[in-house]
Protein backbone atom coordinates (compact mmCIF):
# COMPACT_ATOMS: atom_id res chain seq x y z
CA UNK A 1 0.00 0.00 0.00
CA UNK A 2 1.50 3.16 -1.45
CA UNK A 3 0.27 6.61 0.53
CA UNK A 4 0.71 9.86 -0.91
CA UNK A 5 -0.89 12.71 1.22
CA UNK A 6 -0.93 15.99 0.40
CA UNK A 7 -1.32 17.70 3.48
CA UNK A 8 -1.06 16.85 7.76
CA UNK A 9 -4.78 16.13 9.27
CA UNK A 10 -5.38 18.47 11.42
CA UNK A 11 -5.93 18.07 15.34
CA UNK A 12 -9.98 18.63 14.43
CA UNK A 13 -9.56 15.36 11.81
CA UNK A 14 -7.01 13.46 13.84
CA UNK A 15 -10.22 13.70 16.80
CA UNK A 16 -12.58 12.77 14.71
CA UNK A 17 -10.65 9.81 13.23
CA UNK A 18 -10.06 8.48 16.70
CA UNK A 19 -14.23 8.75 17.70
CA UNK A 20 -15.09 7.07 14.43
CA UNK A 21 -12.78 4.18 15.81
CA UNK A 22 -13.86 4.49 18.98
CA UNK A 23 -17.67 4.32 18.04
CA UNK A 24 -16.93 1.21 15.29
CA UNK A 25 -15.76 -0.89 18.13
CA UNK A 26 -17.93 0.14 20.73
CA UNK A 27 -21.06 -1.23 18.04
CA UNK A 28 -18.65 -4.28 17.47
CA UNK A 29 -18.84 -5.22 21.28
CA UNK A 30 -22.55 -4.10 21.99
CA UNK A 31 -23.45 -6.13 18.88
CA UNK A 32 -21.89 -8.82 19.84
CA UNK A 33 -22.94 -9.14 23.39
CA UNK A 34 -26.66 -9.36 21.84
CA UNK A 35 -26.13 -11.70 19.29
CA UNK A 36 -24.89 -13.36 22.00
CA UNK A 37 -27.64 -13.04 24.82
CA UNK A 38 -25.47 -11.70 26.77
CA UNK A 39 -28.07 -9.70 28.98
CA UNK A 40 -26.37 -8.34 31.51
CA UNK A 41 -22.89 -6.81 29.57
CA UNK A 42 -25.12 -5.89 26.73
CA UNK A 43 -27.55 -4.07 29.20
CA UNK A 44 -23.79 -2.53 31.31
CA UNK A 45 -23.18 -0.80 27.69
CA UNK A 46 -25.80 1.58 28.13
CA UNK A 47 -26.30 4.67 30.78
CA UNK A 48 -28.16 2.96 34.03
CA UNK A 49 -31.31 5.62 32.57
CA UNK A 50 -31.32 4.95 29.28
CA UNK A 51 -34.25 5.43 27.39
CA UNK A 52 -34.64 2.89 24.70
CA UNK A 53 -37.28 3.44 21.28
CA UNK A 54 -38.00 -0.31 19.88
CA UNK A 55 -40.24 -0.90 16.96
CA UNK A 56 -43.30 -2.58 17.47
CA UNK A 57 -43.52 -1.31 21.26
CA UNK A 58 -46.19 1.06 22.35
CA UNK A 59 -43.90 2.38 24.94
CA UNK A 60 -39.80 2.87 25.14
CA UNK A 61 -37.50 0.34 27.38
CA UNK A 62 -36.06 2.44 30.19
CA UNK A 63 -33.40 1.25 32.44
CA UNK A 64 -31.17 -1.90 32.38
CA UNK A 65 -33.45 -3.80 33.93
CA UNK A 66 -35.65 -2.84 31.54
CA UNK A 67 -33.35 -4.23 28.80
CA UNK A 68 -32.39 -7.38 30.72
CA UNK A 69 -36.20 -8.44 30.71
CA UNK A 70 -36.90 -7.49 27.12
CA UNK A 71 -33.82 -9.16 25.82
CA UNK A 72 -34.77 -12.38 27.74
CA UNK A 73 -38.11 -12.17 26.39
CA UNK A 74 -36.46 -11.83 22.87
CA UNK A 75 -34.47 -14.73 23.26
CA UNK A 76 -37.19 -17.41 24.54
CA UNK A 77 -39.58 -16.71 21.28
CA UNK A 78 -35.94 -17.54 19.09
CA UNK A 79 -35.50 -20.70 20.88
CA UNK A 80 -38.77 -21.86 20.56
CA UNK A 81 -38.21 -20.76 16.56
CA UNK A 82 -34.65 -22.36 16.69
CA UNK A 83 -33.34 -19.73 14.54
CA UNK A 84 -29.68 -17.30 15.33
CA UNK A 85 -29.93 -13.78 14.68
CA UNK A 86 -27.21 -11.55 13.84
CA UNK A 87 -26.93 -7.59 13.87
CA UNK A 88 -25.18 -5.52 11.76
CA UNK A 89 -24.62 -1.88 11.27
CA UNK A 90 -23.35 0.17 8.94
CA UNK A 91 -23.23 3.71 6.74
CA UNK A 92 -22.12 5.19 10.42
CA UNK A 93 -23.11 8.79 10.84
CA UNK A 94 -21.43 10.35 13.90
CA UNK A 95 -22.09 13.62 14.99
CA UNK A 96 -19.62 15.33 18.21
CA UNK A 97 -21.85 17.44 20.31
CA UNK A 98 -20.56 20.75 21.89
CA UNK A 99 -21.55 18.85 25.45
CA UNK A 100 -19.57 16.23 24.70
CA UNK A 101 -21.99 13.32 24.01
CA UNK A 102 -21.98 11.82 20.26
CA UNK A 103 -24.81 12.03 18.25
CA UNK A 104 -25.01 8.49 15.76
CA UNK A 105 -27.11 7.30 13.00
CA UNK A 106 -26.55 4.58 11.13
CA UNK A 107 -28.75 1.63 9.57
CA UNK A 108 -29.34 -2.11 10.79
CA UNK A 109 -29.51 -5.13 9.45
CA UNK A 110 -30.86 -8.24 11.21
CA UNK A 111 -29.93 -11.35 9.83
CA UNK A 112 -31.73 -14.82 10.46
CA UNK A 113 -30.33 -18.27 10.08
CA UNK A 114 -32.56 -21.31 10.83
CA UNK A 115 -30.53 -24.34 12.19
CA UNK A 116 -29.60 -26.23 9.19
CA UNK A 117 -31.79 -23.54 6.54
CA UNK A 118 -31.05 -20.61 4.64
CA UNK A 119 -30.47 -17.19 5.92
CA UNK A 120 -32.25 -14.43 5.45
CA UNK A 121 -32.36 -10.53 5.95
CA UNK A 122 -35.51 -10.70 8.59
CA UNK A 123 -35.51 -6.69 9.29
CA UNK A 124 -34.05 -3.42 7.88
CA UNK A 125 -33.83 -0.45 10.36
CA UNK A 126 -32.46 3.01 10.87
CA UNK A 127 -30.79 3.45 14.59
CA UNK A 128 -30.29 7.13 16.17
CA UNK A 129 -28.49 6.68 19.10
CA UNK A 130 -26.93 9.37 21.57
CA UNK A 131 -23.34 8.22 23.36
CA UNK A 132 -21.89 9.59 26.47
CA UNK A 133 -18.77 8.91 27.40
CA UNK A 134 -18.52 7.13 31.16
CA UNK A 135 -15.26 5.74 32.47
CA UNK A 136 -12.74 5.92 29.78
CA UNK A 137 -16.06 3.86 27.47
CA UNK A 138 -18.96 5.17 25.45
CA UNK A 139 -22.59 3.90 26.69
CA UNK A 140 -26.07 4.71 24.93
CA UNK A 141 -28.37 7.00 26.74
CA UNK A 142 -30.99 7.07 24.21
CA UNK A 143 -31.67 4.91 21.17
CA UNK A 144 -34.53 5.01 18.77
CA UNK A 145 -34.87 2.32 15.95
CA UNK A 146 -37.25 2.46 13.22
CA UNK A 147 -37.98 -0.14 10.83
CA UNK A 148 -38.38 0.05 6.99
CA UNK A 149 -41.16 -2.66 7.01
CA UNK A 150 -43.20 -0.20 9.38
CA UNK A 151 -42.46 3.36 8.10
CA UNK B 1 -11.18 -2.13 26.11
CA UNK B 2 -7.20 -2.65 27.12
CA UNK B 3 -5.29 -1.77 24.55
CA UNK B 4 -1.18 -2.72 24.29
CA UNK B 5 -0.08 -1.34 20.97
CA UNK B 6 3.99 -2.54 20.14
CA UNK B 7 4.37 0.96 18.77
CA UNK B 8 3.34 4.45 17.52
CA UNK B 9 1.44 5.00 14.24
CA UNK B 10 4.03 6.76 11.95
CA UNK B 11 2.70 10.26 10.51
CA UNK B 12 1.58 8.79 7.56
CA UNK B 13 -0.37 5.63 9.46
CA UNK B 14 -2.36 8.42 11.13
CA UNK B 15 -2.69 10.48 7.87
CA UNK B 16 -4.46 7.12 6.49
CA UNK B 17 -6.29 6.64 9.43
CA UNK B 18 -7.63 10.69 9.62
CA UNK B 19 -8.61 9.99 5.82
CA UNK B 20 -10.18 6.64 6.23
CA UNK B 21 -12.67 7.97 8.66
CA UNK B 22 -13.56 10.65 6.84
CA UNK B 23 -14.64 8.64 3.92
CA UNK B 24 -16.72 6.69 5.87
CA UNK B 25 -18.45 9.76 7.10
CA UNK B 26 -18.52 10.91 3.68
CA UNK B 27 -20.21 7.59 2.05
CA UNK B 28 -23.16 7.65 5.63
CA UNK B 29 -23.83 11.20 4.59
CA UNK B 30 -24.22 11.02 0.73
CA UNK B 31 -26.09 7.32 0.55
CA UNK B 32 -28.39 8.94 3.17
CA UNK B 33 -29.59 11.74 1.37
CA UNK B 34 -30.16 9.59 -1.52
CA UNK B 35 -32.19 7.35 0.59
CA UNK B 36 -33.91 10.23 1.63
CA UNK B 37 -34.96 11.51 -1.79
CA UNK B 38 -32.97 14.73 -0.98
CA UNK B 39 -32.03 15.18 -4.40
CA UNK B 40 -30.55 19.14 -3.92
CA UNK B 41 -27.95 18.33 -1.60
CA UNK B 42 -27.33 15.04 -2.53
CA UNK B 43 -26.19 16.18 -5.96
CA UNK B 44 -23.33 18.62 -3.55
CA UNK B 45 -21.72 15.84 -2.46
CA UNK B 46 -20.87 15.85 -6.10
CA UNK B 47 -18.62 18.12 -7.95
CA UNK B 48 -20.43 20.06 -10.67
CA UNK B 49 -18.71 18.61 -13.48
CA UNK B 50 -19.26 14.85 -12.07
CA UNK B 51 -19.57 12.21 -14.60
CA UNK B 52 -21.53 8.84 -13.15
CA UNK B 53 -21.37 5.64 -15.25
CA UNK B 54 -24.50 3.85 -13.44
CA UNK B 55 -25.66 0.40 -14.40
CA UNK B 56 -28.05 -0.01 -17.39
CA UNK B 57 -28.26 3.31 -18.55
CA UNK B 58 -25.94 3.26 -21.92
CA UNK B 59 -24.65 6.92 -21.32
CA UNK B 60 -23.02 8.17 -18.31
CA UNK B 61 -24.76 10.75 -16.07
CA UNK B 62 -23.06 14.44 -16.57
CA UNK B 63 -23.62 17.28 -13.53
CA UNK B 64 -25.27 18.15 -10.91
CA UNK B 65 -28.84 18.89 -12.54
CA UNK B 66 -28.46 15.55 -14.70
CA UNK B 67 -27.74 13.96 -11.05
CA UNK B 68 -31.03 15.55 -9.86
CA UNK B 69 -33.31 14.49 -12.89
CA UNK B 70 -31.81 10.99 -12.99
CA UNK B 71 -32.89 10.62 -8.71
CA UNK B 72 -35.99 12.11 -9.44
CA UNK B 73 -36.93 9.79 -11.78
CA UNK B 74 -35.73 6.81 -10.07
CA UNK B 75 -38.07 8.50 -6.91
CA UNK B 76 -40.97 8.19 -8.56
CA UNK B 77 -40.89 4.88 -10.05
CA UNK B 78 -40.19 3.77 -6.28
CA UNK B 79 -43.61 5.76 -5.23
CA UNK B 80 -45.61 3.73 -7.36
CA UNK B 81 -44.10 0.82 -6.02
CA UNK B 82 -44.68 2.26 -2.58
CA UNK B 83 -40.97 0.29 -1.59
CA UNK B 84 -38.14 2.02 0.49
CA UNK B 85 -34.67 1.41 -0.58
CA UNK B 86 -31.80 1.67 1.60
CA UNK B 87 -28.13 1.46 0.35
CA UNK B 88 -25.08 0.45 1.65
CA UNK B 89 -21.00 0.70 1.46
CA UNK B 90 -18.59 -1.37 2.62
CA UNK B 91 -15.34 -3.64 1.69
CA UNK B 92 -13.95 -0.08 1.38
CA UNK B 93 -10.78 0.49 -0.38
CA UNK B 94 -9.17 4.21 -0.01
CA UNK B 95 -6.19 4.49 -2.18
CA UNK B 96 -4.39 8.39 -1.88
CA UNK B 97 -3.05 9.89 -5.35
CA UNK B 98 -0.13 11.70 -5.29
CA UNK B 99 -2.51 14.72 -6.79
CA UNK B 100 -4.22 14.99 -3.70
CA UNK B 101 -7.65 12.62 -4.86
CA UNK B 102 -8.73 9.72 -3.36
CA UNK B 103 -9.74 6.60 -5.58
CA UNK B 104 -11.91 4.63 -3.48
CA UNK B 105 -13.40 1.14 -4.41
CA UNK B 106 -16.20 -0.19 -2.51
CA UNK B 107 -19.07 -3.03 -2.60
CA UNK B 108 -22.51 -1.78 -2.48
CA UNK B 109 -25.85 -3.25 -1.48
CA UNK B 110 -29.25 -2.12 -2.53
CA UNK B 111 -32.11 -3.36 -0.01
CA UNK B 112 -36.06 -3.37 -0.71
CA UNK B 113 -38.65 -3.08 1.87
CA UNK B 114 -42.17 -2.66 0.55
CA UNK B 115 -44.70 -1.61 3.14
CA UNK B 116 -45.54 -4.07 5.53
CA UNK B 117 -43.83 -6.58 3.50
CA UNK B 118 -40.25 -8.70 3.88
CA UNK B 119 -36.80 -7.20 3.20
CA UNK B 120 -34.93 -8.73 0.47
CA UNK B 121 -31.49 -7.79 -1.59
CA UNK B 122 -32.33 -5.70 -4.34
CA UNK B 123 -29.20 -5.47 -6.17
CA UNK B 124 -25.14 -6.59 -5.54
CA UNK B 125 -22.79 -3.88 -6.63
CA UNK B 126 -19.33 -2.58 -6.95
CA UNK B 127 -18.60 0.79 -6.87
CA UNK B 128 -15.38 3.32 -7.84
CA UNK B 129 -15.05 6.72 -7.16
CA UNK B 130 -12.29 9.55 -7.55
CA UNK B 131 -12.75 11.62 -4.44
CA UNK B 132 -11.77 15.48 -4.66
CA UNK B 133 -11.52 18.07 -1.45
CA UNK B 134 -13.34 20.49 -1.74
CA UNK B 135 -13.76 24.03 0.58
CA UNK B 136 -13.04 21.21 4.15
CA UNK B 137 -15.06 18.27 2.52
CA UNK B 138 -14.93 15.43 -0.17
CA UNK B 139 -16.95 14.95 -3.27
CA UNK B 140 -17.23 12.35 -5.82
CA UNK B 141 -15.91 13.52 -9.50
CA UNK B 142 -16.46 10.65 -10.88
CA UNK B 143 -18.35 7.18 -10.10
CA UNK B 144 -18.45 3.88 -12.16
CA UNK B 145 -21.44 1.49 -10.88
CA UNK B 146 -21.61 -1.84 -11.78
CA UNK B 147 -24.19 -4.58 -10.92
CA UNK B 148 -23.07 -8.44 -9.85
CA UNK B 149 -26.19 -9.50 -11.98
CA UNK B 150 -24.78 -7.67 -15.08
CA UNK B 151 -21.71 -8.91 -15.03
CA UNK C 1 -19.37 18.72 8.81
CA UNK C 2 -19.16 20.74 12.21
CA UNK C 3 -17.52 19.16 14.93
CA UNK C 4 -16.99 19.74 18.75
CA UNK C 5 -14.74 17.95 20.50
CA UNK C 6 -14.24 18.05 24.56
CA UNK C 7 -10.59 16.58 24.35
CA UNK C 8 -7.84 15.66 22.66
CA UNK C 9 -7.35 11.72 22.26
CA UNK C 10 -4.90 10.24 24.34
CA UNK C 11 -1.74 8.44 22.28
CA UNK C 12 -3.43 5.29 22.86
CA UNK C 13 -6.83 6.34 21.31
CA UNK C 14 -4.79 7.64 17.98
CA UNK C 15 -2.70 4.32 17.84
CA UNK C 16 -5.54 2.77 18.44
CA UNK C 17 -8.04 4.57 15.64
CA UNK C 18 -4.58 3.91 13.12
CA UNK C 19 -4.71 -0.07 13.50
CA UNK C 20 -8.38 0.11 13.36
CA UNK C 21 -8.47 1.59 9.95
CA UNK C 22 -5.54 -0.65 8.40
CA UNK C 23 -7.07 -3.53 9.30
CA UNK C 24 -10.64 -2.17 7.94
CA UNK C 25 -8.36 -1.63 4.66
CA UNK C 26 -6.67 -4.87 5.04
CA UNK C 27 -10.10 -6.72 4.85
CA UNK C 28 -11.08 -5.13 1.94
CA UNK C 29 -8.45 -5.85 0.05
CA UNK C 30 -8.10 -9.51 1.20
CA UNK C 31 -11.30 -10.16 0.74
CA UNK C 32 -11.50 -8.37 -2.85
CA UNK C 33 -8.38 -10.47 -4.03
CA UNK C 34 -10.75 -13.59 -3.04
CA UNK C 35 -13.97 -12.49 -4.86
CA UNK C 36 -11.72 -11.84 -8.14
CA UNK C 37 -10.63 -15.43 -7.69
CA UNK C 38 -6.40 -13.66 -7.76
CA UNK C 39 -5.43 -17.41 -5.70
CA UNK C 40 -1.61 -16.07 -5.64
CA UNK C 41 -1.96 -12.65 -4.66
CA UNK C 42 -5.07 -13.90 -1.38
CA UNK C 43 -2.56 -16.44 -0.31
CA UNK C 44 -0.04 -13.18 -0.08
CA UNK C 45 -1.97 -12.04 2.50
CA UNK C 46 -1.37 -14.89 4.68
CA UNK C 47 1.74 -16.33 6.43
CA UNK C 48 3.96 -18.72 5.03
CA UNK C 49 2.07 -20.72 7.51
CA UNK C 50 -1.55 -19.93 8.05
CA UNK C 51 -3.90 -21.85 9.48
CA UNK C 52 -7.39 -22.00 8.03
CA UNK C 53 -10.39 -23.74 10.19
CA UNK C 54 -13.09 -23.62 7.29
CA UNK C 55 -16.66 -24.66 7.75
CA UNK C 56 -17.57 -27.95 6.41
CA UNK C 57 -13.66 -28.98 6.53
CA UNK C 58 -12.97 -31.77 8.60
CA UNK C 59 -9.61 -30.43 8.87
CA UNK C 60 -7.77 -27.00 8.60
CA UNK C 61 -6.65 -25.49 5.28
CA UNK C 62 -2.40 -25.26 5.86
CA UNK C 63 0.15 -22.91 4.41
CA UNK C 64 -0.04 -20.90 0.56
CA UNK C 65 0.01 -23.71 -0.99
CA UNK C 66 -3.16 -25.40 0.34
CA UNK C 67 -5.00 -21.97 0.50
CA UNK C 68 -4.48 -21.51 -3.53
CA UNK C 69 -5.91 -25.43 -4.41
CA UNK C 70 -8.46 -24.53 -1.94
CA UNK C 71 -9.62 -21.72 -3.60
CA UNK C 72 -8.74 -23.39 -7.12
CA UNK C 73 -11.52 -25.91 -6.25
CA UNK C 74 -14.16 -23.28 -5.40
CA UNK C 75 -13.24 -21.55 -8.49
CA UNK C 76 -14.31 -24.51 -10.38
CA UNK C 77 -17.78 -25.30 -8.72
CA UNK C 78 -18.66 -21.41 -8.62
CA UNK C 79 -17.99 -21.52 -12.75
CA UNK C 80 -20.04 -24.66 -13.38
CA UNK C 81 -22.76 -22.48 -11.43
CA UNK C 82 -22.32 -19.34 -12.97
CA UNK C 83 -22.51 -17.38 -9.74
CA UNK C 84 -21.03 -14.44 -8.46
CA UNK C 85 -19.77 -14.37 -4.95
CA UNK C 86 -19.06 -11.17 -2.94
CA UNK C 87 -17.78 -11.64 0.81
CA UNK C 88 -18.19 -8.93 2.67
CA UNK C 89 -17.10 -8.32 6.52
CA UNK C 90 -18.33 -6.62 9.65
CA UNK C 91 -18.66 -5.61 13.12
CA UNK C 92 -14.80 -5.35 13.51
CA UNK C 93 -13.70 -6.02 16.82
CA UNK C 94 -10.02 -5.44 16.73
CA UNK C 95 -7.92 -6.29 20.04
CA UNK C 96 -4.41 -5.32 20.11
CA UNK C 97 -2.21 -8.21 21.77
CA UNK C 98 0.82 -7.14 23.88
CA UNK C 99 3.05 -9.74 21.83
CA UNK C 100 2.17 -6.79 18.48
CA UNK C 101 -0.37 -9.30 16.95
CA UNK C 102 -4.09 -8.45 16.48
CA UNK C 103 -7.03 -10.86 17.81
CA UNK C 104 -10.12 -9.83 15.70
CA UNK C 105 -13.46 -10.74 15.25
CA UNK C 106 -16.26 -10.15 12.70
CA UNK C 107 -19.23 -11.57 11.73
CA UNK C 108 -19.26 -12.10 7.49
CA UNK C 109 -21.71 -12.32 4.63
CA UNK C 110 -21.46 -13.89 1.42
CA UNK C 111 -24.29 -12.86 -1.36
CA UNK C 112 -24.83 -14.79 -4.76
CA UNK C 113 -25.86 -13.64 -7.44
CA UNK C 114 -26.11 -15.54 -11.00
CA UNK C 115 -25.87 -14.47 -14.13
CA UNK C 116 -28.93 -12.59 -15.08
CA UNK C 117 -31.02 -13.38 -11.88
CA UNK C 118 -31.40 -12.43 -8.14
CA UNK C 119 -29.05 -11.92 -5.68
CA UNK C 120 -28.95 -13.61 -2.19
CA UNK C 121 -27.63 -14.06 0.96
CA UNK C 122 -25.72 -17.52 0.93
CA UNK C 123 -23.58 -17.78 3.82
CA UNK C 124 -23.90 -15.79 7.76
CA UNK C 125 -20.34 -16.69 9.34
CA UNK C 126 -18.47 -15.43 11.96
CA UNK C 127 -14.71 -14.71 11.74
CA UNK C 128 -11.87 -14.70 14.12
CA UNK C 129 -8.25 -13.89 12.67
CA UNK C 130 -4.73 -13.94 14.32
CA UNK C 131 -3.35 -10.99 12.34
CA UNK C 132 0.63 -10.61 12.23
CA UNK C 133 2.37 -7.24 11.23
CA UNK C 134 5.41 -8.58 8.09
CA UNK C 135 7.08 -5.99 6.10
CA UNK C 136 4.69 -2.79 6.95
CA UNK C 137 1.72 -4.99 6.01
CA UNK C 138 -0.45 -6.64 8.33
CA UNK C 139 -1.06 -10.81 7.28
CA UNK C 140 -3.62 -13.31 8.41
CA UNK C 141 -1.82 -16.25 10.83
CA UNK C 142 -4.73 -17.78 11.89
CA UNK C 143 -8.22 -17.48 11.04
CA UNK C 144 -11.36 -19.46 12.14
CA UNK C 145 -14.77 -19.46 10.09
CA UNK C 146 -17.89 -20.74 11.92
CA UNK C 147 -21.35 -20.29 9.71
CA UNK C 148 -24.28 -19.91 11.39
CA UNK C 149 -26.70 -22.52 9.83
CA UNK C 150 -24.49 -25.04 11.31
CA UNK C 151 -23.87 -23.48 14.56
Amino acid sequence: MTIDIRAEPTARETEFASLYAQVQQFYADQLQLLDAHDAERWAETFTEDAVFEIPALSEPVRGRDGLISTLRRNQEHQQRDGARLRRWIGMLDVRPQLDGTLHTRCSALVYMTPHGGESKVLHVCAMEDVLVRSRSTWRTRHRRVTRDDLA
